[in-house]
């Protein structure tokens, strides 16, 4: 057995020498080829810029459709010479990239631009805003990440897959696109607002499921964060969801696994696994880990800060046209290539540690220890960090029982490129995610703290940087239970669960003194009039008549075609009252609400009586209960659609059969804050306010989301304190 | 390096070698004497009863309190002669404990029989039961918990520890106990409805979270199963509780590591750990889950049936009195101690597998191959099973890589015993939760169906025990994504996620065609009118005015005191309208709502006036805010407290200052579902029916929890069609 032991130990020594190979400086021969090289093969026998490999990726697919994120992937790895031509190529690659990006955004889908999760989150919410999930914005979201993700910038694929799939939620549950010809009948039984919405939080948990490879991270995500209403069968068919994703993802790495994918499938399910950490950690350890949540609070805050000072200036920017967006992406793309490429020049080299399996310093395709400028036995520690996928950088930071890999200064300078990387790069037109930079920014501050306490703390600096990451991620996106299982998930270590708690807790507790999560701000910014679950304070010395606004435009039970018409074309509102007046009751008498969208159908179905008379039952035979389903967005029917000739202008229609003869009523004196949560927690889009004392018009108006935003409320009564 | 390892060798060699030791039963030397027993030393010399331990074990603190659960651990093995002085012993010491348990729950608290969760699931909906979180419901369900667990019934503590979470939830919400002698003044900041019910929502989470040592499950239950409203700011504070609650838990472990608890924290933080299977499967393997997630479904469903027959025929033994309760409870514990005594019997014995680190056969104490009446090196594998903690068995049918361990015979008789048992066990006069046997159950039915797969299969039989646990928990309880969340962190094995989301969903589906989920069927059991998320269909078919009842009592805006005395005298009611009417006001009209607690306060200050007329703002510089903060249950002021002499009855009160007067209220003529819906989303008490036309009385009625129930609608309209 001893014997056998020797043995053991001879073949894992010579698995260990790989063959011996000399750095690439050293072969002058001009017979060398780069073969893997498919674009630019800059000087290849004469410079030293050996591997601009592009590799081709797909990743994480989306349950609902052939989604595949195509990955590319840029390793530059560089020797002593023609520097400068190493740079120039490599910039230029990167800003070509971003150009494309910039390019679909700006002309296709400005939709497009940015996280995403806040404009889920908003139409979640019930703001049916133009083009959020709009085909266009489908195919520039896939497309523009990919190339963004290419281009070397500090963002993530994370936000955007879950607009991805939200997207991909919409068009299935509008029955496919008219206007781009891809239509299923089978699937208009979604032609509802409340199944839509469902669809559509269940397409969000699948892009988190799908990114993190974390099927009830992905359910938690839409809960915490992107849903507004939710109810038990949702959380069924979220779940539902993410477990053909989970599974599907799971058949795909299987099918990966050996290789013929590329990058993709890289980790397997976990995707950055510290499960054999151990966990042991005393009281002293616990200080440091509130410390680390403290500052990682802080610094949340402040990351949360400067993108909505980044934001703002980008706006003035971006509204000057699309080709001043595409320069500012350029811009940020020569700097963040500026940054990668420089910023190892400053650091020393460090020698590669003995006895490693890996190969070290790896040269040309990925690896981790990057050569860099650095001597052949050696390698440039930073250059392994940027010069890496974010996926791999991250696994890096993470890793465990190698406390002395990356040096405290490299750390440092890592942590602050990233930190204000990521800072400028959110706004610009590009798809960008926000997981990853914080993810990465985090990681290298926890890295970061765990070297500089490493005396006084058992605690490995692999699971340092898994705290950090999780402060930054409380800090910034104030998240708790679904970034916890999230994380969770990624690292397959149960036994880390309290202290991840614990970190969440005390970074979101920290940064919440200071602003609000980055997608509320985000939301904010964009001007998304969001409805919070809570009322104002101030909206408790106010009541409903004080902000029901204009003048009201309502119908009789039986109305004049010319009527409704002149109506239609002067307003732009979605909803009219009905009021009933004599001869069909004895006092005019509210009868409910009509839809814009019910009236036109019913207008373009031309069943007008000459004289005013109910029509009833006529009505509903002439009709079909799927012709007033709620359409796609941008479909259905419009006003320029109708053709009333004068005759038909003269004519009556009953209303009565469309009515919503149970609208949800408050009576004048209601407090505004009741009627706030009132029209919130039922999901309302019109609220109708009634008289409280009779013998005046049957209705006073109709309070709609925008009647309850801060910025009309306070517009009619400047003088009150928004605090109190 | 060799010589070294050859050292290694032999030492691990002498740590498999136990000191040799003879079985008890050739010990014939009368100085013998079992010094670790304490109570039941039957005939220690002749009999082989070598062992009725009973070990004191706390487990499983909840962070509110010093709730320590005493578990007793009955552990008996016993040889060849005398078998029924054993089981005389063995019974007799079973029934003492149930019925200690019987007559603390019969006597003291009836409230505190049964799993608790059905009770604390219909207070958080909004039923302030009596008596459901009282502090006596408190005491008996620790106690009556331990003692039942102690007697050797297929109960688990998870359901029971939920309820008292909940119950010291309360406790601390209301300020402590009055009765009881227990108070805190600086609680009385939860003296409002909302928090009181967010605290009592930590509190079931915190049960859970401490039970099955599952921090995130505890948020995830606490979410899916027990909370009827959900919002942001619960989350949060529920996801706090179980991260003092993990940090709590994982330093008494830590504390107990070296055993001087007892069993307390036996496995860590992680009870039943699988981390180690290997997880491939192919797609026969997932033939196999769906077939297991099927037949575990209609399992399941068949459980709930059959628990709700046997409710129903408890339900008329408990209702003659607490013997005939303590009857039953005696009649089970004989028929439980008979089984798990008697099958043992019929099976084989197993020779005990060679190279075994564990010592096989144990005689006593703690240990897993019982040798039961075997010969020497033989073991009862039913017996190993029976005769062992709830946990421990469950650890033995989950644990990995022991296939042969258990007999196909063995597994299907303990199956079919735990399956039948666990039914007839609930509903008698004892704590009794739901989780352990029907986790039990469903791991020998997973086991057993893994036995009978297993050449077709390369799954571990552990792995099929777990996902027969998860499809029987599915089948039951209905619960998704919390009983994913518990198991992954009961076991311990993220890879086998997709599988178990698979075998929940799929048993959950199957189940769901044929009843409803256990603790739904309790609480409809029970009585409890508890408001569904939904409305129900034949609601649509009326509206508010149809259902609302009884003559309606209104006060004026100042009103004679005896008029209101008489009022309170007469009804139960808890709110009344209030009407403004000339002189006060032009018309008569709807000025708001009071409460009973508040006109009670109202009438105790005497602050009346002997005229007619508004007493404003003197009122309210009379009482401050928190004499109107809703006391707790059974505290606050009652109807006899008050003493209003005879001068005083002639005299007013203006009601004005205390009428909440922005009520909800809808029209008569607004559909009943969504009448329903309203009342359901903004948690309602009290709903105020208005009529359509003017000139009638400013109210028609109020509607209340009991409006809405199907008994009262049906009962008014029997004609009607429940199901459209």
């Amino acid at each position: 057995m001893a014997q056998g032991e020797e043995e053991g130990d001879i073949e894992i020594e010579g698995g260990e020498r790989k063959p011996l190979r000399e750095p690439l400086l050293l072969q002058k021969t001009p017979s060398r080829i780069n073969t893997s090289s498919q674009i630019a093969i800059v000087g290849a026998n004469i410079c030293p810029i050996e591997s601009l490999d592009y590799e081709w990726v797909p990743s994480s697919p989306s349950p609902f459709s052939d989604l595949i994120e195509f990955q590319w992937m840029l390793v530059v790895s560089s020797g002593f010479r023609i520097y400068y031509q190493a740079f120039a190529t490599y910039a230029s690659c990167n800003a070509a990239f971003a150009v494309i990006a910039a390019v679909l955004c700006a002309y296709i889908a400005p939709a497009a631009a940015g996280s995403g999760i806040p404009e889920v989150k908003a139409y979640l919410n019930g703001i049916d805003a133009h083009s959020i999930l709009a085909p266009s914005t489908l195919f520039v979201k896939i497309f523009g990440s990919i190339f963004g993700v290419a281009a070397g910038f500090v963002v993530g694929k994370e936000g955007p897959m879950v607009h991805t799939g939200a997207c991909i939620a919409n068009l299935l549950g509008q029955g496919g696109s008219r206007k781009y010809r891809i239509t299923w009948r089978w699937l208009r039984f979604f032609k509802n607002d409340r199944d839509r919405r469902d669809m559509i939080t269940c397409g969000a948990a699948a892009g988190v499921a799908a990114a993190f490879r974390a099927p009830v991270g992905g359910v938690l995500f839409a809960l915490e964060e992107a849903a507004s209403w939710w109810r038990s069968a949702l959380l069924w068919r979220t779940f539902f969801t993410t477990a053909v994703v989970a599974v599907v993802l799971r058949s795909c790495i299987e099918f990966c696994r050996s290789g013929k994918c590329g990058l993709f499938g890289q980790g397997g399910l976990i995707m950055f696994d510290v499960n054999s950490a151990s966990t042991t950690y005393s009281s002293a350890d616990l200080l440091a880990v509130i410390f680390l949540g403290i500052i990682g609070g802080v610094l949340g805050s402040l990351y949360n800060f400067f993108v909505d000072k980044v934001l703002r200036t980008y706006s003035i920017i971006n509204e000057k046209g699309p080709a001043f967006k595409i320069m500012l992406v350029i811009t940020i793309s020569l700097l963040t290539s500026c940054c990668s490429y420089g910023l190892p020049w400053l650091l020393p080299c460090t020698p590669c540690p003995a006895y490693l399996e890996e190969e070290c310093p790896t040269i040309g395709r990925t690896g981790n220890f990057k050569n860099f400028q650095c001597p052949p036995d050696q390698y440039n520690d930073l250059a392994s960090l940027f010069f890496n996928t974010n996926d791999d950088a991250i696994r890096n930071l993470l890793s465990l029982g190698t406390v002395k890999e990356f040096h405290i200064v490299t750390l440092f300078v890592f942590f602050v490129a990233i930190y204000f990387l990521g800072i400028i790069t959110y706004g610009i037109a590009i798809p960008s995610g926000l997981f990853i930079p914080v993810i990465l920014a985090g990681s290298s501050y926890g890295r970061l703290v765990g070297r500089l306490l490493g005396p006084l703390s058992n605690l490995d600096t692999g699971l340092f940087a898994l705290l950090g990451a999780a402060s930054f991620l409380g800090g910034t996106m104030r998240m708790t239970v679904s970034l916890c299982v999230i994380l969770l998930e990624l690292t397959n270590n149960l036994l880390m669960l309290p202290l991840v708690m614990l970190e969440l807790l005390i970074s979101k507790t920290v940064a919440d003194c200071f602003n609000r999560g980055v997608y509320d701000q985000i939301v904010t910014l964009k001007g998304l009039p969001y409805m919070e679950s809570h009322a104002e304070p101030y909206m408790r010395n106010l009541v409903a008549g004080d902000v029901v606004s204009g003048p009201l435009i309502s119908f009789n039970g039986v109305e004049k075609v010319s009527t409704i018409i002149h109506a239609l074309k002067l307003t732009k509102h979605n909803g009219f009252p009905v009021i009933n007046e004599p001869p069909f009751s004895e006092a005019p008498e509210l009868s409910g609400l009509v839809l814009r969208s019910h009236l036109l159908v019913l207008l373009n179905g031309k069943k007008f009586t000459k004289q005013r008379v109910m029509a009833g039952s006529d009505i509903t035979r002439k009709f079909k209960a799927h012709d007033f389903a709620k359409a796609g967005l941008g479909r259905g029917l419009k006003f320029e659609d109708l053709d009333i000739n004068d005759e038909e202008m003269e004519m009556y229609v009953d209303l009565l059969p469309i009515t919503n003869t149970s609208p949800y009523t408050v009576v004048e004196t209601m407090s505004l804050a009741k009627a706030a949560i009132l029209f919130r927690e039922l999901g309302l889009r019109h609220l109708l306010v009634v008289p409280k004392i009779p013998g005046r018009p049957p209705i006073v108006g109709i309070l709609t989301r925008h009647d309850f935003m801060p910025e009309h409320v306070l517009g009619l009564y400047p003088h009150m304190n928004p605090h109190r």
